[in-house]
């Protein structure tokens, strides 16, 4: 840190990506990434043709994509806001709508860790919701409460949802606030509250192409909402990086839509090896959470959380741990290929005996 | 606008980007693209064996970019920043050094406009300084300011340069302040500041692979400057959208330093362009400023400047113009092929009807 940087700063404490060791070859279950590839049309998209129109800056206004996404969801371009990664998009939002008094925000205490930090990073009044024992949200601490509110549907890291009914009824009491709820993981088995986005202009669904589309490298997110919030995000990119969508990302998430069946198919076969490794790590003594999402949320009554991750890593896997006191002995999971979760499978059974 | 936005940017006026219109195929020479297209290594790296990739997240610490840019300079990675296009870079330093008091900014009154955007988006105190009457920057207007300051080096629109040394006793002479100089258009002619960054901690160097290195599609810029600078970057980076560069973009410009020959050769090339456009324009009675960038700034005592530019674009030739009082009747014209060039000139004259 130098000497130059706004005081305000000081204490932020930044969000923590999953670890990208280089010192060897892991099976990598820590980034929630799809073990899948990129569907035909869009490796084929991504060509010498198209390389050659990198000169070219993009269309800053994204018109085909959006018009795109608009389309498959039954929506208008002007409800479809897309930029670099949904990170960027609840970034604008913690930008564009929290504050403080009636404008503060509120979101769960065990959820995405980066809600925390925008929070800070724009020194937006905040509170962090306690979940329940079980770790699920309660919904009734959020009917009613007259604040902006972020949640993620499905949850992370625990992969529990919300019924599309229940996020309806939170949305329907605080008409005079902002919901926006994160869908980075639906598509593995959650509800989408997509269709409820025509009733309803206090609501942003926030999506990406990094976990069912397949496309973490290409940085791609969307958001879907009434036209008012996204001609807010819009001035928001439009004062900060107009052109934050590169060309060939552009291609990707236009082919990718052309093609949404393989990846919806992809998240069928990705929910059907959830609940084999469910199934199997429960007989070996696990508590796993009802995962909705592409990841598991698991923990062992016979060794910690922090132990489990540093045996598997030693021993060549890669899961996500995180040090919040609540959450300590769990370790995240992500569902990657068959093989890989054998490989998962064993080496866990290895580690604990059995 | 809805009326969830945030209060504090109700007054916000947006960048505009220049026009991408679609009615028709333009000789589009308004916003400072390269007329040249990427290198070979780009064009074949960017292939189906990267586009499967694309499941996996990219680097985050952008480890081998940042080692070539810094290889390329002379200096470690620790003083190299890359993010999402330099826009992204100016948003951040506005962001990370900017507020008020002596931690104000200034910049000239006619200059990139994206500061004065970034200034008003975050609420800081900036002071417009205006050019002279020739439209050069008076380096005597920032010696010791005791503020923060950004300077467009060459500026845009006006392509005017100030030399090295000029820089430095400007950077010199403020050392609790922050200097950005910001390149974008450095490598057309002007004398760059790079070689500085190890005697002043206060400097920072903002350069684009947008315009002399043919990736304005790509969205990729870079930062040098003392390593604390860009770990204050990375603090702002790491808490709004640590993977905000794509895959592709990655590798595109690690090739693209691999073959920085060939877009230097390019750079001249451009500039043998833009002397003679220069010159005939002159000819034709035009006041044309000394470029040092891939642009002209030109204006003709016989037609308004926002009458040329609607003259020129109804017969498909697209410049840039800019309504600001002090410039309206100057457009500025990219440099282009000498075939676009020829096009640009031919349409002028029968406009002028010479």
């Amino acid at each position: 840190m130098s000497r130059y940087l706004n005081d305000k700063y000081m204490g932020l404490e930044e969000y923590v990506p999953g670890e990208q060791p280089k010192d060897m070859k892991y099976v990598k279950l820590n980034t929630n990434e799809s073990p899948f590839p990129p569907s035909e049309g869009v490796v084929e998209a991504i060509n010498a043709d198209n390389a050659m129109l990198l000169k070219l800056y993009p269309d800053p206004d994204c018109a085909e994509l959006r018009e795109k996404i608009a389309n498959l969801f039954g929506y208008k371009k002007e409800n479809v806001f897309v930029s670099n990664g949904s990170d960027d998009i609840l970034n604008f939002s913690f930008m564009a709508f929290c504050s403080e008094g009636s404008h503060a925000v509120v979101f769960p205490d065990i959820s995405y860790g980066f809600y925390k930090v925008y929070a800070e990073l724009y020194g937006v009044d905040y509170t962090q919701i306690p979940l329940k024992e079980d770790f699920s949200i309660d919904p009734e601490d959020y009917i009613g409460i007259g604040k902006n509110i972020v949640i993620a549907n499905p949850n992370a890291p625990t992969g529990l949802a919300l019924s599309r009914d229940t996020v309806e009824r939170i949305v329907n009491s605080n008409p005079d606030n902002v919901v926006v709820i994160d869908e980075a993981y639906v598509d593995f088995g959650a509800e989408s509250c997509v269709g409820l986005v025509n009733k309803y202009d206090n609501l942003l669904v926030v999506r990406t192409f990094s976990k069912s589309y397949s496309l973490a490298g290409a940085r791609l997110g969307f958001a879907i909402g009434s036209a008012g919030l996204i001609a807010d995000l819009n001035k928001i990119k439009y004062s900060t990086n107009p052109y934050n969508i590169n060309r060939l990302s552009m291609i990707a998430g236009c082919r990718a839509i052309d093609e949404n069946r393989y990846y919806m198919n992809n998240c069928k076969l990705i929910a059907r090896t959830r609940a084999r490794v469910t199934e199997e790590l429960r007989e070996m003594g696990f508590e796993v959470l009802d995962s909705c999402s592409n990841f598991i949320f698991a923990r062992s009554p016979e060794i910690s959380g922090e132990e489990l991750y540093l045996e598997l890593k030693s021993r060549g896997v890669l899961v996500r741990h995180f040090g919040a006191e609540r959450i300590k002995e769990f370790n995240r999971i992500t569902i990657g290929t068959d093989d890989e979760m054998n490989v998962f499978l064993r080496t866990t059974r290895d580690i604990l005996g059995k």
